[in-house]
């Protein structure tokens, strides 16, 4: 299975082109649209994104990432193989938290270049066919070469601050593993535990642990992100009792 | 084929998290995306449009029909097989309208619970795998125990309100058979009936029976929803000649 | 491959409903969204993306082109071969630049209906259909009439205007092949060639030939719709040096 990870956008041609480029060079594969929303040109988000997400899916998944706002550049194109998913995207530490967060990560970079490659659109061009070619079990040795680390790496613990506002309004934060007592607060609004939307009242913020493993703020059957003015970037702060 | 049919948005992660799960249970299976734009928390609108859409698809169809408010509380967890197609999603009246207009309709709770259960993702962890099971033609009779009736169920004759805003503008309403010299009113605003686009005058408002049944309001070129105020949820009413 | 190329929009049930379609007439075909967001009810601005996008993809691929504010008047439908591509939609322009922009191509008149056919989505009812069938290598000679040339053709040189604006806010102009040494001017705002987005500083605007071959109008790491007020139909200048 492939899953797409971009911040291509969902209404542009940028996917279906993509896509299409997959199809051709690994027509058998499932190809998933996993988020093309990661907040645009900020792959600090999006590798704490990445990483949570990541864990959701089967062995062997190949991850097709891309946040590159340096495409054209000289940063490098690399694979990543951690915790036995595969990752395929530019070296601007996109790809390095999920790396760091496991033991046995290994890192390729990309050498090989395509005939024809646009000088903005590395999705399509270069990171594409090397991630089918993956899929398909036919990995392009000859196309890599094993480096010892990533170039750009970011920091792999919790980040305190919200990565991602989905559109019900609901704030995912970079961290993980908050004691249920415990409260969280961002934009100067305080938030105590709740374990599902139906258990607070109508209107009530709450936090909880998301799907992936991480805090998220909400509010019952209204917009915490409207409600209380939070967008990607805030700090989020926790709050442990005495 | 499975139609997802949800309020998860086109822009998050959660259509994909769903997909992926669905293809590690039914990887033969075609998946469409129907809608993921139900209006929010709005089971009511919703089971009128699943009821007006499904009858497009072929017998044997999957839906895989989430719009769950309540998720994570006591709300039962459904199947629901209504004029020979298939609804997998929350007893909380979303599938009760699709239900209530087939004569044959039965209904099976699902009692079975996943290893892991996310306390506000049932669409990915508990609804995909019955739906997938379904889908391959595995009926999963030992996860599920049939029931007279569903817990919650709506009025299944017509809505006279609005349930839907396209992105052209138009406004979809819970309203079939209006016979075409009635005036059709919302929002203090007047519609005669049209048979298409380009049948009236640029800029001009009309109804017509759209390609599913409902009463729809529209302008030629133009948005009905800008236009004329119209949102979700106001109130549509008939005016017969006399 | 089947490519879709409306303007349907991401978030409304019409692509889902084609795609069943799709699915029903040529289940073993692999169908990719290209791109959902032509500008509404605008096939002059459709006819001069679906060109420049068609180059990118396989021979025989077959695009279902659906911009059709016309819909349900006598305008016709066609099929139309060009450049070894296939094309299936309204006679309205829509399909006649990248017609023009080869020498073989031919032409085809749909006089074939559907047994049930609403006035207000060929898209699903008549144009899938014949898509599908063209694509399962099944052309349906039966169904259509070979016709001299198209009833509505638009002028197929450059069009100098905004024909796009993407979600990072670049601005898609129907321009090919200007001097990397030329200056391009739009609502009042003057831009040079840059390489890619990192070669010009954070903020700045500048113009490319981006991945399909058209000079894009862009700023590095923000919006140049948002910057400069572009919008679609903007008219472009080309500015040559002495």
């Amino acid at each position: 299975m492939i899953l797409l990870f971009t911040d291509f956008g969902v209404r542009d041609p940028y996917v279906g082109q993509m896509k299409a480029r997959l199809a051709e060079h690994a027509p058998a594969q499932q190809v998933v649209d996993l988020l093309h929303e990661v907040p645009d040109f900020n792959p600090h988000a999006g590798a704490h994104l990445l990483a949570a997400l990541a864990r959701d899916f089967p062995l062997d998944s190949v991850f097709l990432a891309v946040v590159d706002p340096g495409v054209g550049t000289p940063r490098d194109a690399v694979v990543v193989l951690a915790g036995g998913r595969w990752f395929v995207g530019p070296d601007n530490g996109l790809l390095s938290v999920v790396g760091a967060r496991h033991a046995d990560t290994r890192v390729w970079r990309i050498t090989w270049r395509p005939e024809r490659q646009s000088a903005t659109f590395h999705g399509r061009d270069l990171f594409a066919p090397i991630a089918a070619e993956i899929a398909r079990g036919a990995f392009p040795s000859a196309k890599l070469t094993p480096v010892d680390k990533l170039a750009v790496e970011f920091d792999s613990g919790d980040l305190p601050r919200v990565i991602y506002a989905d559109h019900y309004g609901n704030a995912w934060t970079g961290l993980r593993a908050v004691p249920q007592n415990a409260r969280v607060s961002a934009a100067g609004q305080v938030f105590s535990h709740g374990e599902s939307f139906g258990f607070v009242g109508k209107g009530e913020g709450f936090w909880f642990v998301n799907s992936v493993g991480l805090v998220e703020l909400a509010v019952n059957r209204g917009s915490a992100a409207a409600t209380f003015g939070l967008a990607v970037g805030d700090p989020v702060h926790v709050h442990l009792p005495n």
